[in-house]
């Protein structure tokens, strides 16, 4: 059969980077393309036992379907939390998702009809993009600097996109950039939202993962006009595998997400969270942080360090970065990125070439994305100098 | 703000029978309306073993990300099982889900444009119509009789409908009828779907759950063309808490369905998968069917028997179920069924009103839905008494 696919899904098209990134999950292979947080800082231990306790002291409750806005008790403990730093407004509400990809799902069948606008940063993370593309929205990309968004062509693009729905923006150790939107630019983005009607989709998987330098307030917290839509996750600073994260937004937001929800997957695994109720209220959740941190921070350096010494004196530029997963590198305008990507994996690296975060994969870009989170020590020395080889 | 929303979703909108459903949760009521397995099939002592099992020796990866496809090893063994059944062809693929309802909202998102019509059984259970009104489909209803659905009615909805992308069925059980569709029918659903060029959705959420009669082969099993989605659940032979189903169709059907599971939620949570498989494969899977199979059998004619007493002698008809977790009963036509569910919880009984199940709500009904699996015995005695009493 001849089968018909909806126009949405049908515009999702794979591409060659795609086709990379599949080649480059075989074995053997040194993975700076994954995006996976570090396993060594999953508290396995207290999952495990928290786990056990939970089936066998309530077993029917675990079991049984539950309510799609999420276990009451998280939802509670999240508020309390929000509240505590200034996330939480009066009018708000909290709608638990099966990991922060369902917020973004979420806020673009809720938020947007097919053909309407998002304007978000470019480069940006490709799951997000393809979210919005999956209900047909159209992108539309605002350069990414050292500090966050050009405020110049976030402007522009609000000034000249009719039926804007939302701005896409991921503040803190941005996917795949790394750097973080200072809060000088935070606010003009948000003034710049206000003036222009148009909502906010702050996504923050990695702002907990922050090992130097200070933290700045996040969008959400300025939202006195109810605009902002906070995409919360525990990937990063619980486990990914468990598939919990939360949208925070204005109650009314957060009822028509919760109807979408209720027709998507009726709720969250409601095993997931409970542990991640446990472990947040029970264990000593910001020694947890403190010890991961410390993880990523000696991997980042590992890793920029490594940059330093093999690719920078060939002519590599990057941005340093303070948190996240990501170091992202641009080589000399004499090379071919797609050409390096696909040699470095003819020598057993894989990376992801910066056309994969591009609003139009077909624009040209000489970037590229390291992950330092997934390789161990040794395949991180090992690849960087077989990058620097290379070139 | 004035939000805006999208137009499927403002389509959504609650109706009064919502706010009935709502009421009927509040404590003290007798939960005829609820649609929970019962929570004392769950085998939960072999959960609890498995889980620890898992999460002591096999933390890393039942923690970190997966793949959208699947936990390999459970795909793997529904494979062999369904091919076992006769269900799998060789151009088959399978998808796990976050419970069958994502294999609706999947389908939905994949297969069809806004706009297009999709012909579901009348009454029909409502989260899935939901999830097709979620993507704006249209949806045209065709009669269910006691042997199934109506076929001059499916033949005459598919000769005057243009875009029809599916026909949505629940044949074993049905929900909310609990009618099981008789051979004959499913070999002429099939016939007419290849004839008029339309893929069915085939939704069997309670084929396991049969303490009676014979077993009618599935849909699936016809399908030499691959015009067949077929949706598994493991909420009602295992636990729905843990949200498990899958997706059975063609390979390019699938694809395109990962595509879009891949911008939903990333995979499914991975700890449920590798408990699903577990279970399946080291306990005795067919001997844990035997005995919830006699938990729902002795409700089912608890309920039934209930009925014949106190409701038939008032004029009240229904159909004799052989599975599955719902009686489906029809006032006499003098009595306003709206103000009898009404009554009905004013004294403390929730049932479903039959409107809930319809195309539109607003179409007159006196057929109301009693679900026998989530009440206790006593209930089941004092609540169908209760309902006697008021007619």
């Amino acid at each position: 059969m001849d089968y018909f696919f909806s126009d949405n899904i049908n515009g999702l098209k794979p591409s060659a980077i795609r086709e990379i990134l599949k080649l480059s999950s075989k074995p053997g292979i040194i993975p700076f393309s994954a995006g996976n947080p570090a396993s060594e800082a999953f508290p396995t231990k207290a999952i495990a036992e928290i786990s056990n306790n939970i089936l066998i002291n309530d077993p029917g409750s675990v079991l049984q379907y539950s309510v799609t806005e999420g276990y009451a008790p998280l939802r509670e403990h999240l508020k309390n939390t929000l509240i505590g730093d200034g996330l939480f407004f009066n009018d708000d509400g909290i709608l638990i998702t099966s990991g922060a990809q369902q917020v973004m799902n979420l806020t673009a069948k809720a938020m947007a009809n097919r053909g309407d606008v998002v304007i978000c940063e470019e480069p940006s993370f490709i799951g997000s993009l393809n979210a919005f593309r999956s209900f047909g929205l159209r992108l539309v990309g605002v350069p990414v600097e050292s500090d966050g968004m050009n405020i110049e062509a976030l402007e522009k693009a609000l000034e000249e996109n009719n039926n804007i729905r939302f701005i896409y923006t991921i503040p803190n150790f941005q996917n795949p950039s790394g750097v973080t939107m200072s809060l000088e630019k935070r606010k003009a983005v948000y003034n710049l939202a206000v003036k222009y009607n148009v909502l906010i989709l702050e996504d923050n998987p990695y702002g907990a993962l922050r090992f130097k330098g200070e933290e700045v307030q996040s969008i959400k917290s300025l939202d006195t006009e109810g605009i902002v839509i906070y995409a919360g996750s525990f990937s990063k600073v619980l486990a990914p595998g468990i598939r919990v994260g939360y949208a925070l937004a204005n109650k009314n937001i957060i009822s028509k997400m919760t109807v979408c929800k209720q027709t998507d997957d009726v709720h969250t695994n409601l095993w997931a969270q409970m542990v991640a109720y446990e472990f947040l209220t029970k264990y000593d959740f910001k020694n947890h942080l403190i010890k991961i941190r410390e993880v990523y921070r000696r991997k980042a350096e590992l890793c920029m360090g490594l940059v330093e010494k093999h690719l920078a004196p060939k002519g590599v530029e990057y941005y340093k970065v303070e948190g996240g997963l990501f170091v992202w590198c641009r080589l000399p305008e004499d090379v071919d990125m797609l050409d390096f990507t696909m040699k470095a994996l003819e020598n057993k690296v894989a990376v992801v070439p910066g056309t994969a975060f591009l609003v139009d994969e077909e624009k040209k870009t000489n970037w590229f994305r390291i992950n330092f989170s997934t390789p161990s020590d040794e395949q991180i020395e090992r690849g960087i100098e077989i990058l620097g080889s290379l070139l």
